[in-house]
């Protein structure tokens, strides 16, 4: 399969023009309207407030600590906190909790995926987050595309990233920053990918990150915004967005659902630029369109 | 003396309500009126823009690197990054360069200093700072006046503090977070004062901060705000006021010019929870009023 997006090389190269479309279907197609898709397009992300009523959060925070009291010792998609025992992380939740995987068949989460990427989708990847006040330590900038491309095989920028805040999300806890319309360009990476790379790359990635250089000039360009909001705010991103976030020394925890839906026309492929694909549950790689059938209880 | 501020205890103790004013004199007596005092005396801060005009900006900026490499090798005033010889702050920097010392004597400076305390001023500490982008750490949550107080012999709140920021500060790069009114309450610390603190501490602060519980009330009961503007806008103070700042992960690095006014009527005496006074360049002993004839060249 042709590489059209070549990255983690021995060499600095110059940033390669987005081939494909970053919304793929119409506005008659799904809930977004014309507006929402056209911003989508060009700036390359979408706040939608009160995606998730107030009634949701409680019940959907309290499952992140029933599924790690539930959860076998051991399990990869479970992620503790080191001395702690509390749990941090967990991958693909919906195959823990039918309220999770409820989330994702609202009329205001699947539909949206589909209108964008304009066919039928699949999780990519899913998982749901608490990071504690006081401590959050952020995460640098990159393009999630680049690591799926590299290390999970996905050909062409087709999918898209929702976050559903669970906390009230402001300037200063630590929220996403993005750089709008820094997703129409793909900035190949140097260094070539250690064996296992998720292993480290999910605590700090150091692999697959932009040099200084170009965040600079792509940060004069492009600008910074925050996605910022309430409880229950979902933020649409597309999958090549630069994106990062800060530490979070305030009190407020932040807490959230993150579900990648990738186009059932984008299937993964041998890892462009890695020895082997990342583990299934940060990378599935089954296209098989996501179902209401696909609930626990039914 | 008596220390109505008792901290670095050994036992956590319940918060105290201040006992003096934080704004001393009238509107009359300076530049600020009496909207923007009882701002002051409320919140415990005031933001004023172009404090500093556009032509200030690039020659100040300049003044910390001439220091710099001007200086004598292992001046303790200057601190400069590990590996990198490059300067980060520069203490006293108006014993270096009269453009910094002309700041001091502007008249949206020193007679704001007077207004807000009362009195006579002098200058308790002063530096000169330059915030790397990329990898700006922040600090944690504290109040000055805990640290002048323990470990400088402050015996009241009766100084001010004024940040005058040489970058734009962005809700984004680190900008300074304050608890709005929070310079009302004395917050006991826990954690005896170790020898030489200050070594350890200009670096990260671990005694003289409050416990997160405490920390947690007082977000909660103050709520949080940022000190964002262009470059120029400066930001006074309380001594007492609780602030910290996240990481900057950006690409815009963060330059401040940062002066502690005290009261000449609220001269040090012995450290109240340390072995010995701080060095001078971090908290100046003698409470000589800083004048015009200050500046080098005169």
């Amino acid at each position: 399969m042709r590489d059209n997006y070549p990255t983690r090389l021995d060499h600095p190269s110059d940033p390669i023009t987005r081939i494909e479309p970053t919304v793929w279907g119409q506005d008659d197609d799904g809930p977004l309207n014309a507006a929402e898709l056209t911003k989508m397009e060009s700036d390359g992300f979408l706040l939608k407030p009160q995606t998730l009523g107030q009634n949701w959060l409680k019940p959907l925070a309290d499952e992140l600590d029933r599924i790690g009291a539930d959860a076998p010792e051991g399990d990869p998609r479970i992620i503790r906190e080191p001395n702690e025992g509390t749990v941090r992380s967990v991958f693909q939740p919906e195959q823990f909790s039918d309220l999770i995987a409820e989330v994702i068949t609202l009329d205001n989460v699947l539909p949206v995926a589909r209108q964008i990427l304009g066919s039928d989708v699949y999780l990519h990847q899913t998982r749901i987050n608490f990071m504690k006040g006081f401590e959050g330590t952020g995460f640098y900038w990159h393009s999630d595309f680049e690591t799926w491309h590299a290390e999970d095989g996905m050909p062409a920028m087709r999918a898209v990233s929702c976050s559903i805040a669970l906390t009230d999300n402001y300037p200063y806890n630590g929220s996403l920053m993005v750089m709008p319309g820094s997703h129409q360009t793909f900035y190949p990476c140097v260094g070539a990918t250690p064996d296992d790379h998720h292993t480290s790359s999910l605590v700090k990635q150091e692999i697959g990150v932009p040099d200084r250089e170009t965040l600079t000039k792509a940060a004069h360009e492009f600008g910074i915004a925050q996605a910022t909001g309430p409880a229950g705010t979902a933020l649409w991103f597309d999958s090549n967005m630069m994106h990062g976030s800060g530490s979070n020394i305030t009190p407020f925890p932040r807490s959230n659902i993150f579900l990648v839906f990738n186009s059932v026309e984008n299937e993964l492929g041998p890892p462009f630029a890695a020895a082997k694909p990342r583990p299934e549950h940060l990378a599935a790689r089954s296209a098989r369109p996501f179902a209401e059938s696909d609930l626990l209880s039914t």
